[in-house]
Protein backbone atom coordinates (compact mmCIF):
# COMPACT_ATOMS: atom_id res chain seq x y z
CA UNK A 1 0.00 0.00 0.00
CA UNK A 2 1.86 3.52 -0.90
CA UNK A 3 1.94 6.11 1.38
CA UNK A 4 -0.36 8.75 1.06
CA UNK A 5 2.09 12.16 0.57
CA UNK A 6 -0.14 15.12 -0.54
CA UNK A 7 -3.49 16.28 0.32
CA UNK A 8 -5.14 15.30 -3.29
CA UNK A 9 -3.81 12.04 -3.52
CA UNK A 10 -5.31 10.91 0.04
CA UNK A 11 -8.51 12.88 -1.17
CA UNK A 12 -8.26 10.40 -4.21
CA UNK A 13 -7.23 7.38 -1.99
CA UNK A 14 -10.00 7.75 0.46
CA UNK A 15 -12.69 8.18 -2.92
CA UNK A 16 -11.28 4.98 -4.43
CA UNK A 17 -11.21 3.16 -0.38
CA UNK A 18 -14.97 4.36 -0.42
CA UNK A 19 -15.47 3.33 -4.18
CA UNK A 20 -14.20 -0.21 -3.92
CA UNK A 21 -15.65 -1.09 -0.65
CA UNK A 22 -19.08 -0.51 -1.95
CA UNK A 23 -18.78 -2.03 -5.08
CA UNK A 24 -17.07 -5.04 -3.23
CA UNK A 25 -18.24 -5.85 0.11
CA UNK A 26 -21.89 -3.23 0.33
CA UNK A 27 -22.43 -0.39 1.93
CA UNK A 28 -22.34 -2.00 5.71
CA UNK A 29 -18.98 -2.59 5.25
CA UNK A 30 -17.97 0.93 4.74
CA UNK A 31 -16.64 1.75 7.81
CA UNK A 32 -14.38 4.40 9.04
CA UNK A 33 -11.70 1.52 10.17
CA UNK A 34 -12.12 -0.39 6.41
CA UNK A 35 -11.87 3.09 4.75
CA UNK A 36 -8.58 4.11 6.39
CA UNK A 37 -7.00 0.04 5.55
CA UNK A 38 -7.43 0.12 2.46
CA UNK A 39 -6.57 3.68 1.83
CA UNK A 40 -3.44 3.41 3.67
CA UNK A 41 -4.47 5.79 6.53
CA UNK A 42 -4.50 5.69 9.76
CA UNK A 43 -7.81 5.54 11.31
CA UNK A 44 -7.56 8.54 13.58
CA UNK A 45 -6.67 10.74 10.38
CA UNK A 46 -9.71 9.65 8.78
CA UNK A 47 -11.56 10.56 11.72
CA UNK A 48 -10.97 13.85 11.73
CA UNK A 49 -12.28 14.26 8.08
CA UNK A 50 -15.15 12.28 7.87
CA UNK A 51 -17.37 11.77 11.01
CA UNK A 52 -19.14 7.97 9.89
CA UNK A 53 -19.96 6.04 7.25
CA UNK A 54 -22.78 8.40 5.07
CA UNK A 55 -20.13 10.82 5.10
CA UNK A 56 -17.59 8.69 3.65
CA UNK A 57 -20.31 7.73 1.33
CA UNK A 58 -21.26 11.20 0.26
CA UNK A 59 -17.88 12.72 -0.29
CA UNK A 60 -16.93 9.26 -3.01
CA UNK A 61 -20.86 9.67 -4.60
CA UNK A 62 -19.84 13.56 -4.98
CA UNK A 63 -17.14 12.80 -6.42
CA UNK A 64 -19.00 11.01 -8.97
CA UNK A 65 -21.67 14.00 -9.33
CA UNK A 66 -18.73 16.27 -9.96
CA UNK A 67 -17.90 13.74 -12.46
CA UNK A 68 -20.85 13.82 -13.87
CA UNK A 69 -21.30 17.59 -14.15
CA UNK A 70 -17.86 17.98 -15.66
CA UNK A 71 -18.58 15.70 -18.42
CA UNK A 72 -22.38 17.69 -19.27
CA UNK A 73 -20.51 21.08 -19.39
CA UNK A 74 -17.60 19.75 -21.80
CA UNK A 75 -20.51 18.03 -23.63
CA UNK A 76 -22.47 21.55 -23.58
CA UNK A 77 -19.23 23.47 -25.04
CA UNK A 78 -18.62 20.56 -27.88
CA UNK A 79 -21.59 21.82 -29.97
CA UNK A 80 -22.67 18.41 -29.74
CA UNK A 81 -24.16 16.84 -32.76
CA UNK A 82 -26.88 14.15 -32.12
CA UNK A 83 -25.04 11.37 -31.99
CA UNK A 84 -22.82 12.80 -29.66
CA UNK A 85 -25.84 13.89 -27.53
CA UNK A 86 -26.57 9.82 -27.45
CA UNK A 87 -23.62 9.04 -26.82
CA UNK A 88 -23.37 11.26 -23.61
CA UNK A 89 -26.91 9.75 -22.51
CA UNK A 90 -25.44 6.34 -23.54
CA UNK A 91 -22.37 7.22 -20.68
CA UNK A 92 -24.69 6.71 -17.76
CA UNK A 93 -25.01 2.94 -19.31
CA UNK A 94 -23.50 0.00 -18.17
CA UNK A 95 -22.04 -0.44 -21.48
CA UNK A 96 -17.98 -0.74 -20.23
CA UNK A 97 -16.63 -2.34 -17.04
CA UNK A 98 -16.14 1.18 -15.37
CA UNK A 99 -19.93 2.04 -15.63
CA UNK A 100 -20.46 -1.66 -14.35
CA UNK A 101 -19.07 -0.98 -11.74
CA UNK A 102 -21.07 1.87 -11.22
CA UNK A 103 -23.89 0.14 -11.59
CA UNK A 104 -23.11 -2.13 -9.09
CA UNK A 105 -22.66 0.03 -6.24
CA UNK A 106 -26.09 1.62 -6.96
CA UNK A 107 -28.26 -1.52 -7.25
CA UNK A 108 -26.47 -2.89 -4.26
CA UNK A 109 -27.28 0.98 -2.24
CA UNK A 110 -31.04 0.41 -3.42
CA UNK A 111 -30.95 -3.52 -2.50
CA UNK A 112 -29.85 -1.79 1.28
CA UNK A 113 -32.77 0.97 1.31
CA UNK A 114 -34.60 -1.52 3.95
CA UNK A 115 -31.89 -1.89 6.20
CA UNK A 116 -30.33 1.53 5.89
CA UNK A 117 -32.98 3.82 5.35
CA UNK A 118 -30.74 6.95 5.82
CA UNK A 119 -29.05 6.39 2.67
CA UNK A 120 -32.71 7.00 1.01
CA UNK A 121 -32.15 10.84 0.19
CA UNK A 122 -28.53 9.67 -1.82
CA UNK A 123 -30.14 7.61 -3.98
CA UNK A 124 -32.86 9.85 -4.27
CA UNK A 125 -30.51 12.73 -5.42
CA UNK A 126 -28.22 10.77 -7.85
CA UNK A 127 -31.40 9.45 -9.96
CA UNK A 128 -32.49 13.41 -10.03
CA UNK A 129 -29.66 14.62 -10.84
CA UNK A 130 -29.60 11.61 -14.10
CA UNK A 131 -33.40 13.00 -15.10
CA UNK A 132 -32.27 16.73 -15.12
CA UNK A 133 -29.07 15.98 -16.56
CA UNK A 134 -31.52 13.76 -19.46
CA UNK A 135 -33.86 16.85 -19.54
CA UNK A 136 -31.22 19.43 -20.71
CA UNK A 137 -29.77 17.14 -23.07
CA UNK A 138 -33.05 16.58 -24.74
CA UNK A 139 -34.21 20.17 -24.45
CA UNK A 140 -30.41 21.54 -26.01
CA UNK A 141 -31.48 18.93 -29.09
CA UNK A 142 -34.65 20.61 -29.38
CA UNK A 143 -33.20 23.62 -29.44
CA UNK A 144 -31.00 22.34 -32.45
CA UNK A 145 -34.16 21.26 -34.45
CA UNK A 146 -33.10 17.65 -34.30
CA UNK A 147 -36.30 16.46 -32.61
CA UNK A 148 -40.05 15.78 -33.58
CA UNK A 149 -42.56 18.47 -33.19
CA UNK A 150 -44.69 18.61 -30.44
CA UNK A 151 -43.04 16.08 -27.34
CA UNK A 152 -43.53 16.19 -24.11
CA UNK A 153 -40.06 16.38 -23.23
CA UNK A 154 -40.58 15.82 -19.43
CA UNK A 155 -41.93 12.54 -19.88
CA UNK A 156 -39.59 11.84 -22.67
CA UNK A 157 -37.00 12.50 -20.56
CA UNK A 158 -38.07 10.61 -17.70
CA UNK A 159 -38.10 7.43 -20.01
CA UNK A 160 -35.08 7.75 -21.02
CA UNK A 161 -34.01 7.75 -17.86
CA UNK A 162 -36.09 4.74 -16.42
CA UNK A 163 -35.06 3.06 -19.71
CA UNK A 164 -31.84 3.57 -19.12
CA UNK A 165 -32.32 1.91 -14.75
CA UNK A 166 -33.27 -0.91 -16.75
CA UNK A 167 -31.08 -1.44 -18.84
CA UNK A 168 -28.67 -1.59 -15.69
CA UNK A 169 -30.68 -4.22 -14.16
CA UNK A 170 -30.47 -5.97 -17.25
CA UNK A 171 -26.69 -5.52 -17.74
CA UNK A 172 -26.30 -6.40 -13.95
CA UNK A 173 -28.38 -9.80 -14.31
CA UNK A 174 -26.73 -10.85 -17.60
CA UNK A 175 -27.90 -13.29 -19.65
CA UNK A 176 -29.33 -13.46 -23.29
CA UNK A 177 -29.64 -9.99 -25.18
CA UNK A 178 -27.60 -8.01 -22.19
CA UNK A 179 -24.33 -7.73 -24.16
CA UNK A 180 -23.25 -4.43 -24.39
CA UNK A 181 -23.86 -3.79 -28.22
CA UNK A 182 -27.57 -5.25 -27.41
CA UNK A 183 -27.95 -2.67 -24.81
CA UNK A 184 -27.17 0.06 -26.76
CA UNK A 185 -29.46 -0.71 -29.89
CA UNK A 186 -32.35 -0.75 -27.30
CA UNK A 187 -31.69 2.59 -25.73
CA UNK A 188 -30.65 3.83 -29.58
CA UNK A 189 -34.22 2.69 -30.76
CA UNK A 190 -36.54 4.46 -28.09
CA UNK A 191 -34.08 7.50 -28.44
CA UNK A 192 -34.69 7.69 -32.31
CA UNK A 193 -38.38 7.86 -32.32
CA UNK A 194 -37.96 10.96 -30.96
CA UNK A 195 -35.31 12.67 -33.61
CA UNK A 196 -35.92 13.77 -37.07
CA UNK A 197 -33.11 11.69 -38.14
CA UNK A 198 -32.37 8.69 -36.53
CA UNK A 199 -28.79 7.97 -35.16
CA UNK A 200 -27.44 4.54 -36.60
CA UNK A 201 -26.73 1.76 -34.02
CA UNK A 202 -23.62 1.51 -32.00
CA UNK A 203 -20.72 -1.03 -33.43
CA UNK A 204 -18.08 -2.83 -31.55
CA UNK A 205 -15.30 -0.36 -32.64
CA UNK A 206 -17.41 2.95 -31.47
CA UNK A 207 -18.18 1.34 -27.73
CA UNK A 208 -14.72 0.33 -27.50
CA UNK A 209 -13.72 4.05 -28.24
CA UNK A 210 -15.96 5.63 -25.28
CA UNK A 211 -14.90 2.82 -23.16
CA UNK A 212 -11.64 4.19 -23.44
CA UNK A 213 -12.78 7.85 -22.76
CA UNK A 214 -14.43 6.52 -19.59
CA UNK A 215 -11.06 4.72 -18.52
CA UNK A 216 -9.86 7.76 -18.05
CA UNK A 217 -12.21 8.62 -15.23
CA UNK A 218 -9.33 8.56 -12.39
CA UNK A 219 -11.87 7.47 -9.85
CA UNK A 220 -12.64 4.23 -11.36
CA UNK A 221 -9.11 3.57 -12.25
CA UNK A 222 -7.83 1.08 -8.93
CA UNK A 223 -11.37 -0.20 -8.86
CA UNK A 224 -11.72 -2.76 -11.23
CA UNK A 225 -9.56 -6.04 -9.39
CA UNK B 1 -45.62 -19.45 15.53
CA UNK B 2 -48.34 -22.37 14.59
CA UNK B 3 -47.98 -25.92 14.28
CA UNK B 4 -47.88 -27.17 10.97
CA UNK B 5 -50.24 -29.84 10.42
CA UNK B 6 -50.57 -31.39 6.61
CA UNK B 7 -48.33 -30.78 3.63
CA UNK B 8 -50.17 -28.35 1.65
CA UNK B 9 -49.69 -25.57 4.46
CA UNK B 10 -46.37 -26.29 4.96
CA UNK B 11 -45.03 -26.13 1.74
CA UNK B 12 -46.62 -22.91 1.83
CA UNK B 13 -45.47 -21.97 5.15
CA UNK B 14 -42.00 -23.30 3.78
CA UNK B 15 -42.21 -20.93 0.79
CA UNK B 16 -43.54 -18.15 2.39
CA UNK B 17 -40.34 -17.97 5.58
CA UNK B 18 -38.10 -18.29 2.57
CA UNK B 19 -39.88 -15.26 0.99
CA UNK B 20 -40.03 -13.44 4.08
CA UNK B 21 -36.31 -13.66 4.76
CA UNK B 22 -35.28 -13.17 1.44
CA UNK B 23 -37.35 -9.85 1.40
CA UNK B 24 -36.01 -8.53 5.09
CA UNK B 25 -32.75 -9.77 5.06
CA UNK B 26 -31.29 -11.09 2.09
CA UNK B 27 -30.21 -14.17 0.50
CA UNK B 28 -27.15 -14.44 2.62
CA UNK B 29 -29.53 -15.44 5.62
CA UNK B 30 -32.21 -17.99 3.64
CA UNK B 31 -30.49 -21.03 5.54
CA UNK B 32 -31.97 -24.06 6.25
CA UNK B 33 -31.98 -23.15 9.90
CA UNK B 34 -33.05 -19.61 9.36
CA UNK B 35 -36.37 -20.96 7.70
CA UNK B 36 -36.95 -23.61 10.00
CA UNK B 37 -37.58 -21.30 12.61
CA UNK B 38 -39.49 -18.77 10.57
CA UNK B 39 -41.69 -21.77 9.43
CA UNK B 40 -42.06 -22.78 12.59
CA UNK B 41 -40.92 -26.68 11.88
CA UNK B 42 -37.74 -28.56 12.93
CA UNK B 43 -34.54 -27.83 10.97
CA UNK B 44 -34.42 -32.11 10.91
CA UNK B 45 -38.07 -32.30 8.99
CA UNK B 46 -36.72 -29.22 6.58
CA UNK B 47 -33.59 -30.49 5.47
CA UNK B 48 -35.04 -33.85 4.49
CA UNK B 49 -36.72 -31.85 1.44
CA UNK B 50 -34.43 -29.27 0.97
CA UNK B 51 -30.68 -29.71 0.74
CA UNK B 52 -29.32 -26.23 0.68
CA UNK B 53 -30.19 -22.40 0.39
CA UNK B 54 -30.25 -22.41 -3.79
CA UNK B 55 -32.88 -25.51 -3.50
CA UNK B 56 -35.47 -23.49 -1.07
CA UNK B 57 -34.65 -20.07 -2.89
CA UNK B 58 -35.46 -22.21 -6.24
CA UNK B 59 -38.82 -23.62 -4.57
CA UNK B 60 -40.17 -20.02 -3.53
CA UNK B 61 -39.17 -18.52 -6.51
CA UNK B 62 -40.97 -21.25 -8.57
CA UNK B 63 -44.04 -20.80 -7.13
CA UNK B 64 -43.71 -17.07 -8.22
CA UNK B 65 -43.30 -18.69 -11.65
CA UNK B 66 -46.16 -20.79 -11.65
CA UNK B 67 -48.39 -17.89 -10.45
CA UNK B 68 -47.38 -15.63 -12.75
CA UNK B 69 -48.18 -18.26 -15.11
CA UNK B 70 -51.55 -19.14 -13.69
CA UNK B 71 -52.11 -15.47 -14.04
CA UNK B 72 -51.49 -16.16 -17.75
CA UNK B 73 -53.79 -18.31 -18.47
CA UNK B 74 -56.37 -16.89 -16.95
CA UNK B 75 -55.68 -13.66 -18.93
CA UNK B 76 -55.62 -15.59 -22.10
CA UNK B 77 -59.01 -17.40 -21.20
CA UNK B 78 -60.45 -13.96 -20.44
CA UNK B 79 -60.76 -12.45 -23.83
CA UNK B 80 -58.61 -9.52 -22.55
CA UNK B 81 -59.74 -5.90 -23.81
CA UNK B 82 -56.78 -3.89 -24.45
CA UNK B 83 -57.28 -2.64 -21.40
CA UNK B 84 -56.91 -5.66 -20.22
CA UNK B 85 -53.36 -6.78 -21.39
CA UNK B 86 -51.79 -3.23 -19.93
CA UNK B 87 -53.21 -4.15 -17.06
CA UNK B 88 -51.56 -7.96 -17.08
CA UNK B 89 -48.28 -6.14 -17.82
CA UNK B 90 -48.78 -3.49 -14.86
CA UNK B 91 -49.08 -6.56 -12.81
CA UNK B 92 -45.46 -7.05 -12.81
CA UNK B 93 -45.33 -3.15 -11.89
CA UNK B 94 -44.43 -2.36 -8.15
CA UNK B 95 -47.98 -0.73 -8.05
CA UNK B 96 -48.83 -1.86 -5.01
CA UNK B 97 -47.25 -2.85 -1.55
CA UNK B 98 -46.95 -6.80 -2.51
CA UNK B 99 -45.16 -6.29 -6.13
CA UNK B 100 -43.02 -3.93 -4.36
CA UNK B 101 -41.99 -6.85 -1.84
CA UNK B 102 -41.61 -9.05 -4.98
CA UNK B 103 -39.52 -6.34 -6.58
CA UNK B 104 -37.12 -5.58 -3.05
CA UNK B 105 -36.78 -9.42 -3.51
CA UNK B 106 -35.38 -9.39 -6.92
CA UNK B 107 -33.75 -6.17 -6.69
CA UNK B 108 -31.37 -7.78 -3.33
CA UNK B 109 -30.72 -10.60 -5.30
CA UNK B 110 -29.34 -8.79 -8.45
CA UNK B 111 -27.19 -6.74 -6.10
CA UNK B 112 -25.70 -9.97 -4.37
CA UNK B 113 -24.88 -11.57 -7.53
CA UNK B 114 -21.11 -11.10 -7.25
CA UNK B 115 -21.27 -12.45 -3.94
CA UNK B 116 -23.22 -15.45 -4.99
CA UNK B 117 -23.07 -16.01 -8.17
CA UNK B 118 -24.87 -19.30 -8.44
CA UNK B 119 -28.01 -17.03 -8.11
CA UNK B 120 -27.50 -15.87 -11.78
CA UNK B 121 -29.04 -18.37 -13.28
CA UNK B 122 -32.52 -18.07 -11.64
CA UNK B 123 -31.94 -14.32 -11.88
CA UNK B 124 -31.35 -14.48 -16.23
CA UNK B 125 -34.13 -17.27 -15.87
CA UNK B 126 -37.02 -14.79 -13.71
CA UNK B 127 -36.14 -11.94 -16.31
CA UNK B 128 -36.21 -14.60 -19.57
CA UNK B 129 -39.84 -15.44 -18.56
CA UNK B 130 -40.97 -11.96 -18.26
CA UNK B 131 -39.96 -11.13 -21.26
CA UNK B 132 -41.52 -14.48 -22.70
CA UNK B 133 -45.02 -13.05 -21.33
CA UNK B 134 -44.17 -9.93 -21.97
CA UNK B 135 -44.17 -11.05 -25.68
CA UNK B 136 -47.02 -13.40 -25.78
CA UNK B 137 -49.24 -10.34 -24.53
CA UNK B 138 -47.76 -8.13 -27.52
CA UNK B 139 -48.32 -11.37 -29.54
CA UNK B 140 -52.04 -11.35 -28.75
CA UNK B 141 -52.94 -7.60 -28.85
CA UNK B 142 -51.64 -7.66 -32.17
CA UNK B 143 -53.88 -10.95 -33.40
CA UNK B 144 -56.52 -9.04 -31.88
CA UNK B 145 -55.73 -5.84 -34.36
CA UNK B 146 -55.16 -3.38 -31.27
CA UNK B 147 -51.38 -3.06 -32.45
CA UNK B 148 -49.87 -0.51 -35.42
CA UNK B 149 -48.91 -2.01 -37.78
CA UNK B 150 -45.10 -2.74 -38.91
CA UNK B 151 -44.15 -2.83 -35.69
CA UNK B 152 -40.93 -5.06 -34.39
CA UNK B 153 -42.58 -7.09 -31.54
CA UNK B 154 -39.45 -8.27 -30.03
CA UNK B 155 -37.91 -5.38 -29.92
CA UNK B 156 -41.04 -3.40 -28.60
CA UNK B 157 -41.49 -6.10 -25.90
CA UNK B 158 -37.59 -5.99 -24.70
CA UNK B 159 -38.30 -2.30 -24.42
CA UNK B 160 -41.57 -2.97 -22.33
CA UNK B 161 -39.76 -5.22 -20.07
CA UNK B 162 -36.73 -3.27 -19.43
CA UNK B 163 -38.84 -0.05 -18.83
CA UNK B 164 -41.01 -2.19 -16.30
CA UNK B 165 -37.13 -3.05 -14.62
CA UNK B 166 -36.60 0.86 -14.72
CA UNK B 167 -39.72 1.49 -12.76
CA UNK B 168 -38.80 -1.08 -10.42
CA UNK B 169 -35.80 0.93 -10.05
CA UNK B 170 -37.66 3.83 -9.29
CA UNK B 171 -40.25 2.78 -7.03
CA UNK B 172 -37.72 1.04 -4.72
CA UNK B 173 -35.70 4.36 -4.74
CA UNK B 174 -39.45 6.18 -4.23
CA UNK B 175 -39.25 9.76 -4.35
CA UNK B 176 -40.38 12.48 -6.65
CA UNK B 177 -42.19 11.19 -9.14
CA UNK B 178 -42.45 7.25 -8.00
CA UNK B 179 -46.14 7.32 -6.82
CA UNK B 180 -47.66 4.59 -7.84
CA UNK B 181 -49.94 6.58 -10.73
CA UNK B 182 -47.22 7.87 -11.73
CA UNK B 183 -45.27 4.73 -12.66
CA UNK B 184 -48.31 3.52 -14.15
CA UNK B 185 -48.83 7.06 -16.40
CA UNK B 186 -45.00 6.28 -17.71
CA UNK B 187 -45.47 2.99 -18.55
CA UNK B 188 -49.12 3.17 -20.44
CA UNK B 189 -47.94 6.62 -22.23
CA UNK B 190 -44.96 3.89 -23.79
CA UNK B 191 -47.41 1.41 -24.50
CA UNK B 192 -49.78 3.77 -26.12
CA UNK B 193 -47.11 4.20 -28.56
CA UNK B 194 -48.05 1.03 -29.77
CA UNK B 195 -51.83 0.93 -29.58
CA UNK B 196 -54.12 1.98 -32.73
CA UNK B 197 -56.03 3.15 -30.11
CA UNK B 198 -54.46 4.57 -26.26
CA UNK B 199 -55.75 3.24 -22.92
CA UNK B 200 -56.24 5.99 -20.70
CA UNK B 201 -54.45 6.77 -17.68
CA UNK B 202 -54.79 4.82 -14.36
CA UNK B 203 -56.99 6.12 -11.63
CA UNK B 204 -56.30 5.92 -7.96
CA UNK B 205 -59.53 3.26 -7.69
CA UNK B 206 -58.70 1.58 -10.63
CA UNK B 207 -55.35 0.74 -8.84
CA UNK B 208 -56.73 -0.15 -5.72
CA UNK B 209 -58.53 -2.41 -7.53
CA UNK B 210 -55.79 -4.20 -9.29
CA UNK B 211 -54.28 -4.47 -5.41
CA UNK B 212 -57.15 -6.19 -4.20
CA UNK B 213 -56.55 -8.68 -6.79
CA UNK B 214 -53.32 -8.86 -6.18
CA UNK B 215 -53.34 -9.37 -2.51
CA UNK B 216 -54.66 -12.96 -3.01
CA UNK B 217 -51.73 -13.91 -3.87
CA UNK B 218 -51.15 -16.48 -0.53
CA UNK B 219 -47.66 -16.51 -0.78
CA UNK B 220 -47.42 -12.66 -0.12
CA UNK B 221 -50.01 -12.66 2.84
CA UNK B 222 -47.63 -12.94 5.53
CA UNK B 223 -44.78 -11.02 4.19
CA UNK B 224 -45.99 -7.53 4.65
CA UNK B 225 -44.84 -6.80 8.52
Amino acid sequence: MPKIIDSDERKKAIAQAVWSILSQQGISKVTIRNVAAQAGISTGSLSRSFANRMELVHYALELINEDANNRFQAYLASEPSALASVQFLESFLPLEPYALEASKVTVGMIAELSALPEIAPIAQGSLEQLQLLFREVLNLMDRQGELKAGLDLELESTQLVVLSYGLTVKALVAGKGSEPLNVSRIFRSQVNELLLEPVPYATDQELAELAEVSRSLALFKDSEN
